[in-house]
């Protein structure tokens, strides 16, 4: 039996080996769900444009012993064809266009304004070289100063916690994951939603008492504490 | 071989025979995609708490040859229990949660505006007996007049198409079906969502170049035209 060489998979890292990237999250979980062995590559944001010859935009990017993809999407397909002997992520074509609902939704109701709660934070963790060039870009994405965004911290979380409404009665109705009795690919997404602000922002976003706080902990427990390897603020409180 | 007893399905009823409930609305569509034969008993509002000896407050309400079962998720779930032998509605735990994702998600960005959108034609549309009752128990769960609430019907509309943005996100990602390449249940959630409407309002709920018009009317075409079976207006314009 030939060891098979670990995936490499390029992680999104900012200063004291903090990884951020909610789709970099839901990819190290999905390896795990699989049982792939993986190691992850930490890359700045000024690196990503300097791999694989700048094919690929943003991370993740997956290096398969030499079949590489990028995109969170296009690596669970690849994932589930590529490794057919391994636990499938998503396992019809109805949960993967559910899938795709809940991150649409969770984009609209959730994802702008948690980058709004933590985009300084981002910035503040990032690497040096990093700075001048992510304080650009998002700022002109949100059209204010990553300041005037920070200001507004408190009002965003409370959008953000309003937001995951529809995700705590999924949790209800099922439970003890979203995705019922073993957590799915559905799970993996809402965590690298949470995992992302608790990196980087002293401030936390869930309150004490949510309801998805003991999902949140039994997502971290998984697979030998994954959710738990890099350094994390307070994910409530 | 012993030819089936068609199950009964109780169906909210108004006058001219149009069958607004989404709820209904999926059980048909749920029942039609098993391929088992059903017969449906118009009701008006006041007819709900006489079945059964009151034991249901709402419908959709099955009568399998005697397995009585209200509520559509409840229903769902017997289906899928009592007819193996038919194509299941929901085929995975995780699929079951994402769709009641999907549910509390249309519930809270969507349902009551689209509520708020027909209910003074509901109103309008129902039995002379079942009137005063709807109003009063309408009126005192929206905190206004039914003209209160219909004059503000096209902001309503607004809402509604804004509102289902993460839908049209699904559709576009998957097709020609939200679920993919055939219908499933998420298919038929969001069908009863806008038949309701059709239902009862003159106003169309969809504008002319809505990307979810083509969808809906293969939807309507699906079973034997099963989405036009009941008196609608105009889907979209």
């Amino acid at each position: 039996m030939i060891a098979k060489t670990p995936i490499r998979l390029y992680d999104l890292a900012l200063q004291d080996d903090r990884r951020p990237s909610p789709f970099c999250w839901r990819i190290k979980y999905a390896l795990a769900h699989k049982g792939l062995p993986f190691e992850t590559v930490p890359v700045g944001f000024l690196d990503i444009p300097t791999l694989f010859g700048g094919a690929q935009k943003t991370v993740p990017i997956i290096d398969d012993g030499g079949q590489v993809v990028g995109d969170s999407w296009a690596i669970v397909e690849y994932l589930d064809e590529a490794h057919p002997d391994t636990p499938r992520l998503i396992s019809s074509p109805a949960e993967r266009a559910l899938c795709r609902y809940l991150e649409a939704s969770l984009f609209l109701s959730t994802l702008l304004p948690l980058l709004e709660f933590c985009v300084k934070d981002i910035h503040d963790h990032a690497f040096e070289k990093d700075r001048a060039y992510f304080r650009s870009t998002r700022e002109k994405r949100l059209g204010r100063t990553l300041e005037e965004v920070a200001a507004a911290q408190q009002e965003r979380r409370a959008t953000v916690r309003t937001g995951l409404e529809a995700v705590r009665y999924m949790l209800k109705t099922a439970g003890p994951f979203l995705s019922g009795a073993s957590p799915g690919y559905a799970d993996y997404m809402v965590t690298g939603f949470l995992l992302w602000p608790a990196s980087v922002s002293r401030v936390p976003v869930l309150a004490a008492d949510d309801p998805l706080l003991p999902w949140l902990e039994r997502m971290q427990d998984l697979h030998g504490n994954l959710g738990r390897k890099s350094p994390l603020y307070a994910v409530a409180g």
